[in-house]
């Protein structure tokens, strides 16, 4: 089986595991234990270390770093956090952007039923937002905007230096999900001065489990996990120690060659599919897109009839986002980019990893083109 | 080095890893692609039989566990889901007991900010909540009650059947924190009617980083975590599988000969301490108490002091929790059961795990009588 769907991303690194195992087995104390003993020590250590490792890629100091349990939950502490904390401060208004993934979207759908007011942010036809509106919509009220760096399903990244310049100048604080870009595209807190990431270490070969918030200092910002004093009075829980380290070791991992070879396989697929298939439209922009994802709308087909077929010849690929394959609505992603029902349907994602090989692309694509003409020739809605 | 306090739980156990690795290597796929392809399913597969699992040992049917990130996070579920969920319906009171652990604590105290009334239910010497009292405070505005079933620090054990059956009475939902307890002392749902439970992997030489939270069918609850619909639309976030299957494999291992050795290993400590070093208090209660817990203060000598001098001499014991051991507060739970500073400051706590032998608890009371002795010598407080 060769895996261009989510898995591309989430099958752990082994050299992962090796990295974790110490904690496992030989440094296993709690973390907290600063009047303890030796081993409460070096765990300590090591959780400070993975810190580093994040807060350094970022362009962070480690004390803006904290460690949550995934990117949901950071994006769950960046939102409600900074929206309890402004509310009466500030005001009870919030920007999102409308193709945001579900952490986001649906904790701004939460903080709605709690009063707040939330602007659902139009993106234009490749899903760039429009930051023209987003000049509009900011009021002396607005407590936050969040807009992602790159999308889960389309790919498109945002100019987040733009957007970063105008929430500058409103005087609003900006959060960016970086959940899919992390590590594949730059993002240097010192460059671009957004004031909450989320982050998380299941996209790139870490373990599933953990996830960080940067947190800019001095930002407003409530708890949202209440309980023990962990991460700086931050985030209570014990930590993860392992799955930080693991998440450090995986950030470590990647690199820049890697990057580019998977970019490599991603234009292949795209430009194979654009060229030898007829009727198929690419979701998202060329130029400003993840470099592991290919979003293609094979008219005239069903998604899930394309998945299928796929699966029976050996390729894993999806349709929509996987979340959306649950529900077998048409993806909020497609429709905000003015895709009607049948285009998003139709559509079909690519992600590519570290396991990936172009010939994969190509036999993929191949597979595909087969696939697709005998679907059509049953399809009654196909031209013929 | 041998290891009496939290570490006597947490080192993770080589089957545990074991029963993990297929999901970090070969069935790594999102659980959520119900559509999908065959490893998806098998990867839901793995999650569901770990649900099983869980709920069994609770005597819960498998739709009523719903996989976290940690007991705080469990806790922060299920009284901050209750609270938002009832508070307009029924109104905004809650009780917990003024021992609880942080996760439930502090989340109390957070609810007070909201607007909550709590209150902190008193315990009498030995820890027991005043059961009297809680009759007394229950109103018909009370949403919840939270009581743990074994205490974090003096290992004191509730009476829940009863504590149950004056919730049922009163018609109020009852929470437990049980992870302490869970799979060490019986809970089974269907004999004692507890609406919520807590539980964790960590304290049972499971992964860090995944916990449960069992929710009695029916009960009014709101989503905590919110994003994508995973957990069925309880509890959003990518699936941890690896942690759900290690935290099954954990409690699978746990036997009841094993939790007998431990408990063996705690009567030795105890026994051997008040008889063979003077001024020693048991904390807690001798009958009902958690099988891994000993915790004695031991007169005109600070908890701080032993445990440095243990470390040197290769024992690993914590003093008050592992939380206070950061701020050198004294312990809540100490001064709960109406014990003053000093009582505090001298308290000890071992614990005992998979690991211990009774070789070990035989050596670490001689070393503490060595120590106890050498610093009463040099101490002003001491009596002479």
């Amino acid at each position: 089986m060769i895996y261009l769907d989510n898995a591309a991303c989430t099958r752990l690194d082994e050299q992962v595991l090796e990295a974790m195992k110490p904690y496992f087995f030989d440094t296993y104390a709690v973390a907290t234990s600063e009047f303890g003993y030796s081993m409460g020590i070096d765990a300590k250590e090591g959780l400070e270390r993975a810190r580093e490792g994040i807060a350094s890629k970022l362009g962070a100091n480690s004390e803006e770093i904290i460690f949550t349990s995934s990117d949901t939950e950071s994006s769950n502490t960046a939102l409600k956090g900074v929206a309890w904390a402004l509310k009466e401060k500030k005001g009870k208004h919030i920007v999102v952007l409308n193709i945001e993934d579900f952490p986001v979207l649906n904790t701004a759908k939460a903080l709605q039923k709690q009063g707040f007011d939330v602007t659902f942010l139009d993106v234009d036809a490749e899903g760039f937002a429009d930051l023209e509106g987003l000049k509009k919509v900011i009021t002396k009220e607005t407590v936050l905007v969040s807009i992602q760096q790159g999308n889960q399903e389309i790919g498109t990244v945002q100019d987040l230096k733009v957007i970063s310049e105008i929430c500058e100048e409103k005087d609003v604080l900006l959060h960016t999900d970086a959940t899919h870009s992390f590590t594949r595209l730059p993002l240097n807190v010192k460059e671009i001065p957004v004031d909450l990431i989320t982050v998380s270490a299941h996209t790139i070969h870490g373990p599933r489990g953990i996830g960080a918030l940067y947190i800019r200092k001095n930002t407003p910002i409530n708890k949202f996990m209440d309980g023990g004093f962990q991460e700086f009075n931050m985030r209570a829980g014990v930590e993860n120690i392992p799955g930080a380290v693991g998440f450090a070791k995986a950030v470590d991992l990647v690199t820049e060659e890697e990057t580019r070879k998977i970019e490599a396989m991603r234009d292949r697929v795209i430009e194979k599919a654009l060229s030898e298939i007829s009727d198929v439209t690419l979701n998202g922009s060329r130029e400003k897109r993840l470099p592991q994802n290919a979003n293609l709308t094979f008219h005239y087909v069903e998604g899930e009839s394309v998945t299928l077929h796929m699966d029976m010849k050996g390729f894993a690929v999806s349709t929509g986002s996987a979340c959306f394959s649950r529900s077998l609505e048409a993806s909020h992603v497609i429709r905000g980019i003015g895709g009607d029902h049948e285009r998003a349907h139709g559509s079909v994602r690519f992600t590519f990893g570290r396991y990936n090989r172009m010939e994969d692309a190509d036999a993929a694509i191949d597979a595909m083109n087969e696939i697709v003409t005998r679907l059509r020739e049953i399809s009654p809605l196909a031209r013929k």
